[in-house]
């Protein structure tokens, strides 16, 4: 089975996921800037879960660059992914409309964890459908970088229950981490070729 | 008439039916987790109807993959089976604000079997156009999986008037069954390729 | 310019219009079957629009089958029947919520009827800059059935001031003469190749 | 890294923002024409704001068809454009609802400034990336149409604190400059094929 389609939707959800947050941003009803004041923090969520998206997008599509094939349980992985993926605009909304409290910023980083799992059970399907001498083993063969976001995002849930603005650093910090692009895979790839 | 652009469609159409979903899952006033109970239920159901049309989107994709040509009965056929799927997240809503009450699960149902009839007349006129030699025929020659999903859906559906619990069991047998990977349809494409 | 990014934004956009519709079903409060009763208007207007919108992406799909480049007038021609094709939703769910009442249905056949006009003005857009040798002249050289569809709007428009039951009527009727399949574009194409 | 997938996301995102921007014009109560007049400005937003996003995909699909690869520089630059289209909705809500005031035209514009900008971005990491003797660089050697929409756009947001209407046909303007289809790459492509 071919990669292509499975791309193409997801391409599809991660468009609409993205996109659908700003709906989240609800239109305030005077014409005075400081009727914005009140979207503010929805704006900065929004941003942030942009970003987010933005990182799994690209990850995703640097994952799917090395391989060549697809089976049913790589097409399941990546639907777990989607579906955690899918609850960014329910959590983008509670964090940003209650102005980072302590219990939606757990519950984004619960959400935020268990998508890097996700990320990490979809790497491991297709690692072993490509066997062990694939080029991603190589590429990903031990992914410091992801096990470093999940302990992030793990402290990050239990350190919001006392003081939630060190775990949206923290949440920031892992962000940072993966803008940088994924040069693992693109040096393997490139070396490949 | 190539299945690529009919893929394309559905693969957007099954993409924003999958994430607007969401959608339905209001997000609530307060910061407490208790804000989130009332949630709960339509979260349940949004996992539910995400697993759903998970299934749809892996097996059409499965279908597609075994067939070389399509016409435009394919391509209504196709439509009529995304009408029944985008009415989901109408009746994922309904059930899940009403707490799997027997109306809405009936309602639930009935959609659930509608969708399943129309992704049976989309075989047969892929079927019907491939002709009778086709791999296909051979994968999907007697759907016995296809038509106990049926079955069971119109059990849910008659049984959700007295217990509808029952009913929702039914409807998660048959999730089950379908996310075994339909080794029906590989096993034949592997042999031919 | 190659078409395939053409149809692939128009496959999303159709795709789109196509499901957010059904968001203009809006989910009832009770678990009542009679609460569903108001949402039935909105229900069967959805139904038409979908069925609409279906034979546009058809159309819309054989059109560019015969279509081997696209200049900038034509990605004008194909935006602007994709800007009242994107109207769809709000007429939808003004003619539904307003159960059919005159001045719905007559902007409901307004957005019809411009959309009839949109898809005409894009026919000859796409013959001028195939020459006039093109498969698709041959195919499109006296579009009656189009013509057809603009008179039965315009009709309808009018119509619906007095008796908008008979508006309805007409646009039924050009729906269900575009259900029928384009054997002219079909066979053209089946000829050449 | 090839352009496709960029592509196919770039189009599902802006196919999503210009048909969820309809979601901003609410379906009115009642069934008399006289509902549909406080829609109507925001009607007028949304046309021109189906504008903006034509042109940016228009000129997205110009710029694409003259590259061959990308790398990861290209794609955060693309999704930072994506950033600030994806705020069209909400700005385009705000400033038709509020009837053209001052500050909501103020902030249009700023955004459609940014997006501008975020172009320029993307257009220069794509040449730096393609090298300086690609046909790209020809094209877009000098870029006077993107340099004046951007003065364009500043000199409407200083004006609208005083007299919005200039600020909105400033807009205008530059839609109009950029509706005239992009003759200089078109003639550069054509060169070299």
């Amino acid at each position: 089975m071919k990669t292509g389609r499975l791309e193409a939707f997801s391409d599809g959800v991660l468009a609409i996921i993205i996109t659908i947050m700003v709906l989240e941003m609800k239109v305030p009803e005077g014409p005075e800037f400081e009727t914005l004041l009140p979207v503010l923090p929805v704006f900065l969520t929004y941003l942030g879960s942009f970003v987010y998206i933005g990182i799994y997008w690209n990850n995703h599509h640097h994952l799917m660059q090395a391989v060549s094939k697809v089976n049913g349980n790589v097409l399941w992985a990546n639907l777990h992914l989607l579906f955690w993926l899918s609850l960014f605009p329910f959590v983008t909304g509670w964090m940003g409309e209650n102005h980072f409290e302590k219990n939606p910023v757990a519950l984004y980083g619960i959400v935020l964890m268990m998508a890097a799992i996700a990320y990490r059970i979809l790497v491991w399907k297709v690692m072993k459908y490509e066997g062990s001498n694939s080029k991603l083993k190589k590429a990903f063969g031990k992914d410091l970088k992801g096990l470093i976001s999940i302990l992030f995002y793990a402290l990050g849930v239990i350190i919001s229950f006392w003081i939630p603005i060190i775990s949206l650093m923290l949440y920031i910090v892992v962000a940072i981490i993966w803008i940088v692009p994924d040069k693992r895979i693109e040096k393997i790839i490139s070396e490949e070729l």
